[in-house]
């Protein structure tokens, strides 16, 4: 618990607030500092790490990233918004008044997808009815029970994800588009979900490749959703993204903004990437 | 009433002007200050917040902004124009001349909605009708007093609000779109008020749990109106903003600035949590 | 007549070049000057200010801006672009090399409005044709001339304006939409001059309340012409900028720049508004 | 030739690069240098231009920009970019390392017109039918050679300008949109070629007033060709830009840039006037 | 192999990842150096751009950027991300903690056409009919070996290319349009070959002259490829920019980023025509 938050929390009823956060290193204001300060610096940095990710349902991913867009990211995942923005401004300044400049930071919470919250919408019964069961059998009954399990496990990684430590790691955010025809926001809930379950069905080819986290914003930040993809191979990241973008849910309704791509370090070997 | 403001004021013919007000610390400077020129400037603050808030009409929120988009924000109302900017340079200054970096501002009017002034907009005679009263009785002639009580208790929170210190604070300011087909500004009065009356109904549902408060800047800033959310749970700031672009209103003619999320917090927990 | 301006003038045909100015006050440089030193800072803007009033044919309005956006605005009128490009350097410096950092500045020309310069376009005819006058009686000559007058009253304005004093003032820039089924430059004159002569009866009722400047930037600067608002109230600027919008020139064809707000103030208290 | 060039120089088969280069004066480090440096800095920026304007096939003009957009303007003129690039390094620090801030740049190459290469683009065959010319007569003769003159000498000043010291100047970049029913490059040549003499006609009827140099950018910069108008009213400039707005090329298919107008000044009154 | 990456190398399945790196100088740090310091940083950087050089299937080109825009460009191309971005963090300091200012980067990565992968794409049977050659023949089978082998080698070029030392480069990143009617990702797979094809036709009117990379860059960055052209010309780079936005995949379908113009040179000259 980050010494400068308050009492009472600000939890949200379900899920974890979730922060994205650029920085630059100003290597000007670094090169000022003598060996010892720069030392004490890292340490401190260090120490703040263990303590966020020593914090109750707290998990804090550190990573370098790709071209002079940014130096270091930081993933923040934790219940508290009070505990996040606290932590969030002692990362900024953990090297000193003035070596971290942000460059870019989001806003989101994790949060169930509206799309698939029944066993309809996860195609339950096409699948029983494909496996030839008959309804209230002993299979059938298994056959559902397993689709519960599966959906309530999917619920708890989008409520309560535990990120896996895969190297290469990319962050957009995006929002449904509201333009002329191309108007998400006026589609009913039965086309929207029939949408998105083609989008899921071209997400579920990259498992095991791709880890897709999708977090929510609207009225939180700029765009809608945050999404987060882990991955082994900086390829997958690119051809998921491609291949998604002629899905019709993506190239008639979609809206990105910038992409971020960090590779997974630990801190000893991070402050060497960025060469500090 | 602040020292450099002249003798005649510029106060609106109704309402309040308000200002959002959001600053970056500068850190870097702040390290240069000595102990008690920190205790001095966070004196300062303290003391023209104090001053403020005891200005007549006048009040002001503070509040830690989520992620390094912004560290500190400030919310005034107040009558007068020049004592709002008055005020506004001030708070710039209080911590030092090179202390609190502006990173964005929103000037806007409290304003009555032009949709909710009649008996009719707020629906008064369907639920008498409801009601089964008959024209002239007693029962019929206190439900319209009613009514005219809730319109009257309505005008003034629009016009002269005090806001509650629930502790999630949103602000994002917005225009009605003007874009081929979907061009608010060439609706009938009829068919926007239609429009709004069901976005009124969505907002009603959050009664309790979200406090709104809509303030004109047509002409004052870039965009049309400045949106002022007040909630006891971030969820419930993203589930209404969600909710509510579904509307035709949000869906075909909103657009949207940024959102700044925020925690009301008393200064020395503020100024704890940015780290003075 | 500045001293760094050469022997040939560059003045237009007709009208004034126009340049409206936006500083913000570098209050961390202000703050390492001397109190002598700012002194003789203010000294010499002052001073500059009045040797720009006391040119010919030249204006100089100063105001403080509402919210961070700006701290200090100067709208300058004057024939010669040599003049105003001389005075405007010479403004930017006059409180030292690095206290007004320019934000935002707009060149323009006053010009004839090219809707309204016959009697046809000002209503002469109908007007009479109310009054029920006889062509050729003594009457209808006088009626005429009364418009004539009024039209040279009017174009005086409008090329040589003297603004008055009144404590608000709003600027913002604006172009005519060129965008598929909205194109304004695609319009016949008729077209344009129909939906012009709506618009200023709008602008009519607001007389006495609102001056209202129009002066030309096409090929001048990014938009295409800049709108300079003085009223008594802000909130008879949020009124007819936001009444307008229904008016169709405005929306279907308008597309607006950010808007400033500005207190018309004396020098000595301009400088303690900004805490000079 | 400047010092820092290779042997190979970059020399288009046909016109010469053009950059038009505009900066700000940093007043606060001028403000650092003794008098000694400053009278120096500015023989270096003097030497310098006489050096470039001694170089073969290369001229340079030097303006005041009017506002706070910028303050200084240079626009260069030479075949090989090697050379070019050279110079405009040496340009932006030869009063000193920080005093000339860039603040918009453009790259663009003199070309021919696509639309005007032939005698009957340029209407030689209307021209001598409305003077009642028999073919193959003498006067036929003389006549069409006078257009091969007109068509040489205009490609010339098109490859090869010598711009006047007309003392107004205007640069704007703009590109041929492609947006919807609105695309030119959909158009044939023949449609395209119409719609240029339309515009073109527009520009003759200012000739002697203002004078027009399009020079290439697609592929070299953000837009796809760079605008230099010379004129001797600034509201000339104003006059033919809105005038041509109307015109469909410009109506339907143009989108503009900012417009950057200044003052060509001889290096003296140039300094004087950005207070050097 | 550069220090600072770790042991698990982060390659793509098939071929490289590419940095273009564009880079301000800031001589106002630059000129605080004494001339051992400056002679060092020269130094350091030579060496590391030999370190480059020498490291494995690694290329690194060295150009001038045109205009202020920038100074300095690298582009770096090298299996490993974690070399890339290694390397990349060397490079910005190498000059020193505040010499090099990043103001534009890109990544992407080499990839194969998805419209060229089968000899059909290639047109292969066509040219064998045109040639009249008999299926089965011998000559049939050389013709279709020699395509396979342009079709190898073309594919090498897109994965591992061995860019030539031609003194003009040209980048610019790009998506492909999704609005309204001209939304390129709903197109089917046939259509948009056939869209490249005559694509690909105007590219090879320019061979021998343009040298032309695609890499995909969907997921890694703001656009969805990098184009790196190599001319001996600025006016090929105009030219073949211009002509193909005539095509209906540029002309429909093609957004674009900022363009960037270089002069490849050894490091001393670069060192000299940006004046360190």
């Amino acid at each position: 618990m980050p010494s400068n938050t308050p009492v009472t929390p600000l939890v949200p009823k379900e899920g974890w607030h979730v922060m994205h956060l650029f920085y630059d290193v100003d290597h000007s204001a670094w090169s000022l500092l003598g060996e010892d300060e720069k030392r004490a610096a890292k340490t401190r940095l260090t120490e703040l790490v263990q303590e966020i990710r020593a914090t109750k349902d707290t998990h804090l991913l550190t990573y370098a990233i790709a071209t002079p867009k940014a130096d270091i990211g930081f993933m923040l995942l934790t219940p508290d918004l009070h505990v996040a923005t606290a932590y969030e401004k002692q990362l900024t300044l953990s090297l000193g008044p003035d070596i971290l400049t942000p460059v870019y930071s989001y806003l989101s919470q994790t949060e169930r997808s509206e799309y698939t919250t029944t066993r309809e919408q996860y195609g339950a019964e096409t699948l029983i009815a494909e496996k030839g069961l008959t309804e209230g059998s002993e299979e059938y009954g298994k056959a559902l029970a397993e689709f519960d399990d599966r959906m309530a496990h999917y619920l708890k990684h989008r409520l309560y994800p535990v990120l896996p430590d895969w190297p290469a790691i990319c962050f957009y955010p995006m929002s449904k588009r509201r333009t002329g025809a191309d108007n998400w926001y006026s589609l009913s809930f039965k086309e929207r979900a029939e949408l998105m379950s083609g989008h899921a069905r071209v997400g579920r080819t990259y498992s095991g490749r791709i880890l897709q986290l999708i977090t929510g914003s609207t009225g939180l930040d700029e765009y809608e959703w945050g999404v987060t993809l882990l991955a082994k191979d900086t390829m997958d990241i690119k051809a998921i993204v491609y291949e998604m973008r002629f899905d019709e849910v993506s190239a008639r309704y979609a809206e990105f903004g910038d992409f971020y791509i960090g590779m997974q370090l630990p801190l000893d070997e991070l402050f060497r990437r960025v060469c500090l």
